[in-house]
Order: structure tokens, then sequence, then C-alpha cells
């Protein structure tokens, strides 16, 4: 697993295996889906992550918002149709990057079950791992946060869709995590996410 | 370059700096496009490509049809307006792994100037490293090759609207580099590219 060097592959004509990536990189690919409600600490939660995967020597990578719906996705509104093309649109990335050997983490609501059971499924048939974490906050908590203030605009009918407020969050019924962002620190729900990639030997415990 | 270890990084809520993930890896993101007619030889050298950097410890990853037409582009089809979205996603994608500090190369024909230039523009703004790479094989070699017997089809008017038949195809006019596979073996091909990248520094000449 930390051994980077890989000395044992085949030269043919077609993709490299991805097990030579991961030894290359000493790692195992895998998508981590975080789902929450607004301003529930998904962002906060895969940046850190991402910090700390990297200062451990392990390549990770955050989809979210910021280099999806500017980039690739810039040509999608946000009707019901094009958020599930949205969410598949993510998910599609997500699986090549984990192909890829990289621990991929991606932030958006994504509050349909059906939508986060579509991704699941794209990575199911290509035996890649996927991961659903779920950032638990109380509306009020959220609320609270929240920095822009949208919480208090839904609430006072401003805006209108708004997840958990006047459009549905569907809970993950059974998702691999739940990281509780009210209950826990920063820095302690990312340790949850750490211990869980180290006892499912995605990543190694011993910093390289 | 050469060092992987990256023990400087700041802890601050945000994405980490692609320069932090390239230090990890020991190379430079990039993406190298390459295009050119059908069975000219852009995914041969493409995954010879990739092996050969994996073989040295660089991580490379390849966008091609098998993984980009079955997954995230599954619904476009072949209009003139879904083919400038296929090169438009992909090239959205080539940007999201260069910045990730991956060395990603795509092989489609993507015959169109404007559509190459659409993405190269996507790099540039985000200051994002983007080698075009023109795969030039004559149409009589391309077509000899052919392993599915397409360019027979094609001139026989079974197939329409086939790139180098009757589709244009428009060569790029300042490519970063022009490999030309009618006139050197496979391998010297792959040389091509593995001096450039050592020459522009994306990698370390010396195998780690």
């Amino acid at each position: 697993m930390t051994e980077r060097k890989a000395t044992n592959i085949k030269w043919h004509e077609g993709h490299v295996d991805r097990v030579y990536r991961e030894q290359l990189l000493g790692q195992r690919g895998l998508t981590i889906w975080f789902t929450g409600l607004p301003s529930s600490g998904k962002s906060t939660t895969a940046f850190l992550l991402e910090h700390e995967l990297v200062k451990r020597g392990f390549l990770s990578y955050v989809l979210d918002g910021d280099n999806i719906r500017h980039g690739l996705n810039s040509n999608l509104g946000f009707s019901a149709e094009d958020r599930k093309e949205n969410i598949r649109r993510i998910g599609e990335v997500a699986k090549l990057f984990a192909d890829a050997g990289v621990i991929v983490s991606t932030s958006f609501i994504s509050p349909y079950i059906s939508d986060r059971d579509m991704v699941r499924k794209l990575h199911e048939e290509f035996n890649l791992s996927f991961i659903e974490v779920f950032i638990k906050a109380p509306v009020e908590v959220c609320s609270d946060r929240d920095p822009k203030g949208l919480y208090k605009k839904a609430f006072a009918g401003e805006i209108k869709g708004f997840t958990g407020v006047d459009a549905p969050y569907e809970e993950p019924v059974s998702p691999e995590l739940i990281v509780d962002t009210d209950l826990h620190r920063k820095e302690e729900c990312v340790q949850m996410l750490i211990d869980y990639l180290i006892e499912h030997k995605y990543i190694n415990g011993n910093t390289k």
C-alpha cells in the first residue's frame, strides 16, 4: 500500500489498470459523497479533509459548486431535470477521479435519495468505492450558521425552493458514515473520516 | 519537483492549492489534448504515454470514448450542438484533472479548430497548462490501419458524416507538438512526448 513505485507494469496498449495507479499513490481511489442541508458543514468538512489527506501524503480533490457550477455544469439551471443532470454529471466525474486513484470528495446538497442511489450505482457498476457521508445538523443550527443569510430569506419567502425550508431534504437511510457537525468540532469530524479511511484500508495510518 | 512530501501546507478552510498537490506528486498537472483523424493513432499514443508515465512514477489518466461516451456524455448524440457540448464537457473535466495535479490526456478526433480553441481558453483562464498534440497521418494510411473498416464504409457512402471522408478535419494551425505516426514508430512517438514533458519541466527526467 505505501510502496509508491510501480515497477511491474505490463506494457500493453490499453488503460493502465487502476491498481497500478493506486500502487503508485499508496492509496485506494474512492468517492466520498457528502450530503446534507445548506450550511450543514459539507464544504468545511470536505476541505479540511482534503488538507489533512494531502498533509499526510495522499492525493485528494474536492468537487464543489465553485469548480462544477461555473464549469462543467454552467449550462444547467435549477429545474427538476437540470438538478438531476447536475448530480449525474458530478457522479460521472467523481467516478473518473476514483478510477484515476484519487480520493475525491463531492460537496453538494444532493437532497434526493434517488439521485444519490443513482451515483452509487454508477460506481458499483465499475467496482469503484463510494462512501455516502451524511453531514447532519438541525435546520435551526444550519440557519444560525448560514453566512449569506439565505435561510432567513427562504423563511421570509424571498427565496423559493430552498432545501430544508420549502424544498425537501431526504436523509440518507443507510449512509456509510454520519457526521454530526452539531455535536462535534470540525477537527473531530475530519478525524472520524480519517479513521474510516484507515479502518477500511483506503489509506495507511502511518503518515508517509 | 521530485520531493513528494508536502510538509508546509497551510491549514485553512479552502481548496488545497494546486502547487501542494503537484509537490506531492512530483509533477505538474496539465492537459495533453490529442487531435487527429480516425485511426491516426491518438488512443494508441495516449495509452502508451500513460503506461510510460506511470512506469516512471507519474500519475496520468486518459479520457477517451470508452470512459466518456458511455458515462458523462452518454446523453449526447451526434448533432452539431451535441458534438460541441461533447468537447466542452471533456475540456471541463480535463481542466479539473489538471487542477488536481494529474497529467491527463484526451483522445478524441475533435475536428474543429473553434472547439479546440474553446478548451484551450478554458484552461488558460485558470492558468492551467494545455498542450495540443496533432497526431498526423494521411487519410490513406489511417484508412489502411482502420481495424473496424469504418473508412471503407464511409467511402462507400454507408456511413455519413465521417471525419476525413465526408466531414471536415481542421488541422491545428500552431499545435504545441506534431506527432507524425506515419513517419515514426509508436515508441518514438511516445518518446517525443516524454521529451517535451521533460523539456518543459512537467516531469523530471530521472525516473523516481
